[in-house]
């Protein structure tokens, strides 16, 4: 296998990188960490003007794309816009009702920020409105310093000021181009998260449902049990059938829908026909005199402007900037990934930044005219794609929609049996629970399972903020513990090739006498330098093991393969002129192959590579495994002629 | 350079990792994340009384070497332990004061603790006492809430308990084999806070050095520069002299010491020769009516039982809990590093699991003698290095010393003068500040840099946790940007051979026509995906453009060497998935090479090895450029008989 002069032409060195100065590095660094996507690259070379038209469009792309608008993608949009104005006044009502807030914030929170949307948004699908999530969380974060129901309007205020800290959150994050911090929230966590909140609030509508009039403030499983069960004689029978039926009415014709794709208007309308069937009902009834509450008196009248409600002088301003945060960066979450996996499908792209910024300035506005939070709604979104929406119009088409309700239809409203709005909320709450994925996540990946299900724990016997500060905390402590145990893996030959693969991965890659050959995958940083000289002696002392049991060629040879060492901090490089020195204690001699570009520099700056001699560094690990099989060819044909001279045993 | 019979004989594929069981997955990721080190490897195929045997050698040392002790390391061994202990008194009694603990303590804590460890260390040069930093952490922590000055009595049961916690944390982390939470410190780390802390303990001296009665408790330097000007009145010139006049004395010492090492014991007598000479003088002088303060009486006899004084039931029982855990990490940090920087240079194997449980007993049975914290000290160990310590024999001399003095030396030191003490500390202190190794770190490494002058500010500036919590959160943030920014790499091909390596380190290496070879260097997870995203759209548009520019053969197949992708989570394996998808949208092929068993499995559970097409994935990056350079001329040729069958462009 040994080719001679196959080693004579591999004998070039690994080129020490030219030497960039501190700001380029720096500059380098901060283009990778901030603008990985590189969304100037068409500005450049391009005039001043160009540049300002250019720009102008990316921040608000609808210059972009409103010349280039059609009629024929307007009757697309018109119908699509049509049915998710349908499913946005009871999902409006009902989320408002879920944050214990008027019934009318969550219209008028349907109507502008939309249309903020459609200026600023990339997303052509995505459809805005209050989300279930939020809504629980203002009730939940805001309703401990401030009882909505003693004090309702400094709650209206302070969920106000929430919305406006969303929305400054939110636009900050974008402009400062801090989207990762969004990334934290890994998929299983936010899996559990929305499963643990499902389940939380359809047990929190049984108060609807059973049409009981006091409830407790608490989101967990056990509080809501307890104040269920502890007022059995309070269930009112024509409430609970009312709310059965028509949630039984729901999940048949979301079922129905399913099946048949094309029919899905009859699952998109089936929440507001329950709503206008059971006022007309209640109206016709007089049910509301029976047991049944409904909505009562709502005024008509487009959004009132709420600037001068916003209350920074509040006592409980920090409680708001806190629901703020939350709530913002979980809608953030949702709304940015939503938009993300329906781009896919049409083949474009979303540059989560930019989100960033729409979603933050449709709450910054939202919360001045009487809006709290919204953001991309995944139900509702389903509804508009499937309805054939073509651009970002339709969320304009279901904002007029909005102005008409509020104008004219808003009076029938009052008679909507609240109980209807329970049944909308658990049929929505149900599409959340995804326990198949959760299944999914068990097989693939252990530990991201467990993410899941103590988020899912967490806010179903918790709280809702429990559950994912626990999840965020384990997925941080798992990025830890695989930054702090990077894998390392025993190389063989490919036979016939000058291919290294993991042993116990290919079983016809095969061991090279005497050397032993070792890959690292991944940084080497502070955190890991005690377990990886652990772990290489470790490999060492085992090899050295078998080789006595098999009786084979004693080692000779360390191949250490830094070629996925991506990046590597000054405890990495102490730690690999120890590792040299330990090998060296036992006879052996340890060898570099490939080292990148950043871990050659920084061995070149702390002057190790004249530690290790650079000989003795490859840039293959074919290299490095015929120099060692050179030399010790070498040292053995010497040691024949029963003389000491090797000039491998010297160093 | 296509080779059709290499592209034959390399159409292996991948191999799907053999299904292991859950608990044997869990087993191997636990021991890999606990017992790196396998320490229990030469256990195996053992009887049971060897096992017995061995076990009581590995836990309890001794009984290793004892039986082999021989008289010859006796004699090195008794001059070392002289040596050490010429030094313990002097810094006993000096960081006692620093402590605000009273002299005597200080010495007890060289006497017992020692004895511990020279049974249970695994360390042949360590030498036990107590440190600057811990000492003046207990001011800083337990000062705050109990006056030492005020409440002397209490302060001291608590500072025991605290003591008494630290051994308690540090065995439970030994045991746990929760060794790497001390990793967690990064060198970076601990060389800005020791820097900080020698910078904050020099300038508290100074009130030693000026004769001042009336301090401050803060550590920060305003407080103290404050403190020190407020009352220039009180300044004494003789004590600011005397001071001035030993430490030139010491530090003339240390640097004759360093030039010649053959007179190290210079250096190491040179305080206990400024202690008697200090003390010669005010006994003769009567300085102390003069201005310059003296320890005072010290009584007779050896460490009494403190068991008793341990305050579970006091209010401040948290802040003792919190002291002891704070000075328990920095100190098993500080002794664990030294112990393995001298056994490097020996040549033998220091287990850190080991070390803990050691140094945890060795504090809990100080708690109960009248000790406060100890752990293996830099200075004093370079001393007793330096003297030639053979065994950890010479702890258990200077313990024998210890005796002597605290039984019949005792009475002379009652003379020592404060500002002698104050000088002492001074030296040792400015031994800590490393500004070389500061600079190495920013030459080498930008980001270690800033966080260890962060810790320095921190400490100097703010207080000594402070300082600590920045630059660990500094290292925190750091492993997590790594984490989620993983380097992604060009590939070309190194001429005449298969290998491929980054284009932009090897100007040799040469790009494939048709082909983009990308690898990514470390695990891909949670959150890294979205950047991932953004950064391979971003190689293959800017390489479009490049080809664009230049005229060359247009893209056809991006390739994804996933061989240093070490682990991956459910999010990676979607991203894979993703990119796919929106590669396919380029009109181009994604093709994986070298998937890790890791990788391969979770793809295989997740269904996508189908989505990708077994096909598409090979085995090294060689073969699947060969395979795509043999469809794309496969290709070639059937659109030159102008038909379009090409299997590669149907999927």
């Amino acid at each position: 296998m040994v080719n001679k002069s196959k080693f004579e032409r591999g004998s070039r060195r690994v080129p020490i990188p030219s030497q960039k100065s501190f700001a380029t590095t720096l500059t380098s660094n901060l283009k990778e960490t901030f603008f990985p996507d590189d969304p100037f690259r068409k500005w450049k070379n391009q005039p001043f003007q160009r540049r300002l038209l250019l720009g102008l469009q990316y921040f608000v792309p609808i210059f972009e794309w409103a010349p280039r608008y059609q009629f024929k993608l307007f009757k697309a949009d018109l119908i699509a816009g049509i049915t998710i104005a349908s499913l946005a006044i009871p999902q409006g009502i009902s989320y408002a009702n879920l944050a214990t807030l008027p019934p009318l914030v969550g219209l008028y929170s349907s109507l502008v920020p939309p249309l903020v949307y459609a200026m600023m948004g990339s997303s052509r699908d995505l459809a805005i409105g209050t989300v279930a999530v939020a809504s629980l969380l203002y009730t939940d974060i805001l309703g401990k310093v401030v009882s909505p129901t003693d004090n309702p309007r400094e709650y209206l205020h302070l969920a106000f000021t929430a919305t406006f800290f969303t929305g400054v959150i939110q636009a900050s994050l974008g402009l400062l181009r801090l989207g990762f911090i969004v990334d934290l929230l890994s998929h299983a966590t936010i899996l559990g998260f929305m499963g643990g909140v499902a389940t939380s609030v359809s047990f929190q509508q049984l108060k609807g449902i059973l049409g009981l009039r006091h409830f407790t403030h608490k989101s967990n499983i056990i509080s809501v049990l307890k104040a269920i069960f502890s007022q059995t004689h309070e269930w009112r029978w024509q409430s609970a059938i009312l709310g059965c039926s028509f949630l039984f009415y729901m999940l048949l014709a979301k079922f129905y829908s399913k099946r048949k794709p094309i029919f899905f208007w009859i699952s998109a309308m089936a929440p507001l026909t329950s709503v206008i069937l059971g006022s007309l009902l209640v109206y016709l009834t007089h049910a509301d005199n029976h047991g049944v509450q409904v909505i009562g008196h709502l005024k008509k009248g487009l959004n009132p402007p709420s600037f001068k409600y916003l209350a920074f002088g509040s006592p409980f301003l920090g409680s708001a900037i806190k629901t703020g945060a939350i709530t913002g960066i979980i809608a953030l979450a949702e709304g940015v990934a939503v938009g993300r996996s329906f781009a896919l499908v049409k083949n474009y792209h979303i540059d989560g930044n930019k989100e960033m910024l729409a979603f933050g300035l449709m709450n910054i506005v939202g919360s001045c005219t009487s809006c709290y939070l919204t953001t991309g709604i995944f139900s509702r979104t389903a509804v508009n794609f499937n309805a054939g929406c073509q651009t970002v119009v339709s969320n304009i088409i279901m904002s007029i929609a909005m102005i008409i309700t509020l104008l004219f239809l808003i009076p029938f409203f009052s008679f909507t049996p609240l109980v209807v709005l329970s049944s909308i909320i658990i049929n929505a709450m149900l599409g959340l629970i995804k326990y198949e994925e959760a299944y999914h996540l068990w097989k693939v990946d252990k530990f991201d399972f467990i993410i899941c299900i103590s988020s899912y724990l967490g806010v179903v016997f918790g709280s809702v903020e429990n559950g994912l500060i626990t999840a965020i905390c384990l997925s941080v402590v798992r990025l830890l513990l695989v930054a702090a145990r990077p894998k390392t893996v025993m190389l063989g030959n490919i036979p016939d090739t000058a291919s290294y693969r993991n042993i116990r991965h290919y079983d016809f890659a095969h061991r090279v006498a005497g050397i032993l050959i070792l890959q690292i995958d991944g940084p080497i940083n502070f955190a890991c330098t005690n377990y990886l000289r652990e772990r290489i002696i470790r490999w060492v002392d085992e090899e050295e093991d078998r080789i006595k049991i098999c009786r084979g060629q004693s080692l000779q040879y360390v191949i250490l393969d830094l070629g996925a060492v991506g990046s590597i901090d000054t405890g990495g490089i102490s730690l690999l002129e120890e590792v040299a020195k330990l090998i060296e204690r036992k006879s052996l001699k340890l060898i570099l192959a490939n080292p990148g570009s950043e871990v050659f520099k920084k061995m070149h700056l702390s002057k190790s590579i004249e530690i290790f001699g650079e000989e003795h560094i490859h840039p293959t690990v074919d290299e490095a495994v015929e120099a060692c099989t050179f030399m010790m060819q070498a040292s053995e044909s010497v040691s024949t002629q029963s003389e000491n001279d090797d000039p491998a045993d010297q160093v």
